[in-house]
């Protein structure tokens, strides 16, 4: 379906996506993974319980993931299986300004997950994740009132 | 400036303001003005310091407000010229989804107060500042964290 979405409704999505959303990437220690830990890539975006409505159309234009509300009423688009958030990224790649490294940075992690047969590519991998969280995290987090 | 951007650029913005942005407008009690009262509108957009130089592309794509810096870090793009206000709004007015009704309803503000010339013309514009207020505030206000 996102293969009909117009020039201007993907320019669309990527402002929405670098406004508000987040991308990020998780390394979860899990013994039961072949190199111990599961690469947990996600892409959320954040909105007021009192926009459902609106922010609905915005989900369902993306039609990626899945709208989860949180206890503290705090809506959530989370988009987590590893061919969807391939497909946003590519979606929103040639307009997105603020998240274009992670955008690009991201579409790397998937392809070199994609390809791990050793340990040396899963040290690719990680070491292609730490950039990631650096690029996110170079600051402190902030903490803000979500305003209307 | 504004006038040279392209239509996947304008979606790019409605999309930023939805997903991040905030419209409001304040009528301030202040017994200088004619009617007691200033009508105070604005579009404010909101990011993380660490985002400031990508924030700052946005801002400049923009070229109609300030961008300024809170205490707590938070960087601010406050748009509050009422003919700026009026020209973001045009630029977002046909690509906005989650904030389509604050859009329309701020043009109506905007051009209802040009209109102003007799306490009648200012009753309907209060009456409009309060149909928007309701928009704004029709559940209520939630606080969140500022993820990356």
């Amino acid at each position: 379906m996102t293969k009909n979405l117009s020039q201007t409704q993907k320019a669309y999505l990527a402002g929405f996506l670098d406004g508000d959303g987040s991308i990020y990437v998780r390394a979860k220690p899990n013994p039961t993974y072949r190199y111990g830990f599961q690469i947990a890539p996600y892409i959320v975006l954040f909105q007021s319980q009192k926009d459902k409505d609106n922010f609905s159309k915005v989900c369902a234009l993306i039609g990626l993931g899945h709208l989860r509300e949180r206890k503290d009423g705090i809506l959530e688009y989370i988009v987590s299986k590893k061919d969807s958030i391939d497909e946003f990224l590519q979606i929103v790649k040639p307009y997105s300004i603020l998240k274009r490294e992670q955008v690009e940075l991201m579409s790397k992690i998937l392809k070199a997950k994609h390809k791990v047969q050793s340990k040396k590519d899963f040290a690719i991998l990680i070491d292609l994740i730490d950039q990631f969280r650096e690029l996110n995290y170079s600051k402190k987090r902030k903490v803000r009132t979500l305003t209307p």
